[in-house]
């Protein structure tokens, strides 16, 4: 790989990202008529405000940008109808997702503002029951708006459901993964095994695979034969992306991530970070780390000690080690696809693991 | 009417429920591995019996019946293609919404038995983060298998886009009902319109309306140029079953009503009833239901003060009498049906108002 691809793949990658953020606004420009809440209600749109808002504060959009190449992998058209909905149902599933994982984890920031949860407590401070429930609600709203957006995709019925059915079996095996990401929290020291099963669930499935997938369907291409591809490629992306979360989450600038750090360690989620330190330390630093974990009120210092901890352990070293591995081995996968498919589509599943993990790099 | 038409109505009703329960039962058999969970999680397979225990404690199924007395309107054939997945996915997704709703109002009981966020509250005393993320999520799964089941249905692509519709498009207004429901109650004394409003959203566009709807769209009747009617129909049995539940809230008997009498009282739920006797009340007796009303522990001394101030205006009697009205003016719609559709579904309509107003009058 030389750098004219990997510059041409960013300006694609920054492109899709530009043209969805617009597409995601006038969705939500629209989206009040599609609802229909009869004009009597405020809380409504405040609701879709509050959704809206959160929604476009998305960052990079790599999973629109998998969508949109994963169609690139078989035609040149990169405005094939179905592509448009199947991004805004993506995104409003991942919107979806984060609010009702703010409920769970009681968490105050999200994508450097408010999580949908707290903006409501903070209008509702009497009424705490209410704030939950309008969260709650909001969230809802969101997993039924990403099916219904799908079902408005100007593609032969037969397509539509087979989108609908990637997405929902995705959205279903999600849920499932969450559910073992708080049982995971209750095993002292979790394996690696393990948290790579939690990963596949609760991220990779419809972070990864479900966008690939969807890309190559809204192309025409032959989900079934190359299915097993799709698969080999989404597993280490989807590692690396939570294994980067839970670097940055430790180890990160507040400011990048877009939530305080430490959440993890104060919220008592034993992923993979903090299951590596678990693993690592004995004796009173393994004192200090079970003491911090779960504490919702552990002190910066004490986040630091740890920290410290993981650090002296070369935690901190192996984990980007096995960031660099893991983006290797998904850019070899895609490396392989290039006597089958498009190059430029190519090109880019080659670099994006690399980007995927570079703020922890 | 005389009695042997509406001997035969009930037969259908029980035949419709027997049949069905059957039939939901054996989805839950098969779930597991539908959902497919890796087998190291036993939170999972939990929360899937959860669901399954609340989705079986469900009563008459009036919702299935009118879905199969809608496709007979127009077929004799009770076993169409479509309906039995279509059957399952109306009640996944009010298992879906009372799973969420009893977050929502902090419900320890429901339909007899503890509400799914009760049920884990008690298995996680110390953990009450996790018991409230373990219901949200298996809310959240129920929601997503009601979508799912009719991915399923063994019939054209063009039908089950149609009965996806329907049953997407209901599930969304019932969540913009459930915001204005909370809104309600913030509202010194919601007025009569209002109070329909919310209804018709939260309750009698997935209760009632989408059943019919996919009932005739399954049976291959025309959707389109029957709407109306059937929108007639549900708009008083809607308010009726609302008016119902409200009115055995306060003057019904627990162990029929599956919840402690008094909670929408106990919860600040200005629904038909509260609102009415606001109305009526003054001075001392006002104080009385403005104190109680929102009270968590309001005493159930303070609850029969509120149901004699009621009855003394005379609020009993006039919501009998409007479940009465109610009840005929369904019943008169369907009797217009008569000379156009099935006379054994129609006799089925015609009945079914009065048996949903029956615990109350």
């Amino acid at each position: 790989m030389n750098d004219t691809p990997r510059a041409a793949a960013l300006a694609r990658l920054a492109a899709h990202q530009r043209r969805f953020d617009d597409r995601f606004a006038a969705y939500f420009d629209a989206l009040a008529a599609d609802v229909g809440a009869p004009p009597v209600s405020r809380f409504t749109p405040r609701a879709l405000e509050l959704l809206r808002a959160l929604s476009l504060r998305g960052g990079k959009r790599l999973r629109v940008a998998l969508l949109h190449e994963g169609a690139g992998l078989v035609t040149a058209d990169d405005d094939v109808p179905g592509l448009a909905e199947a991004a805004l149902s993506i995104e409003l599933l991942q919107t979806h997702g984060l609010v009702h994982d703010d409920i769970i984890d009681d968490a105050p920031v999200r994508r450097g503002g408010p999580s949908t949860y707290y903006a409501y407590r903070g209008e509702f401070p009497a009424h705490e029951r209410t704030a939950l429930g309008l969260a709650l609600l909001a969230g809802d709203l969101a997993a039924f708006l990403s099916v219904r957006v799908l079902l408005d995709a100007p593609v032969p019925a037969e397509l539509r459901q087979a989108l609908t059915d990637v997405q929902t079996r995705a959205a279903a095996d999600t849920v499932v993964g969450q559910v073992m990401d708080l049982e995971r929290d209750f095993l002292p020291r979790p394996d690696a095994g393990l948290l790579d099963t939690v990963t596949d669930y609760k991220s990779t499935r419809y972070s990864v695979l479900a966008p690939l997938r969807m890309g190559l369907l809204v192309a025409g291409g032959d989900l079934a034969a190359h299915d097993e591809r799709l698969r080999r490629y989404a597993a280490p992306v989807g590692v690396l992306g939570q294994l980067r979360d839970d670097y940055l989450d430790l180890f990160g600038d507040e400011e990048v991530v877009g939530k305080p750090v430490g959440s993890d360690l104060r919220a008592g989620r034993r992923g993979y970070v903090l299951s590596a330190i678990l693993a690592a330390a004995t004796g009173p630093e393994r004192e200090a780390v079970e003491r911090a974990l779960g504490d919702p009120d552990c002190p910066a210092a004490a986040v630091d000690r740890v920290r410290d901890i993981a650090r002296r352990h070369g935690v901190d070293d192996r984990v980007r080690a096995e960031l660099r591995r893991l983006a290797g081995t998904a850019s070899a996968e895609a490396a392989s696809w290039r006597s089958r498919w498009r190059a430029e589509a190519v090109d880019f599943f080659e670099h994006l693991p690399f980007w995927a993990a570079e703020r922890a790099l």
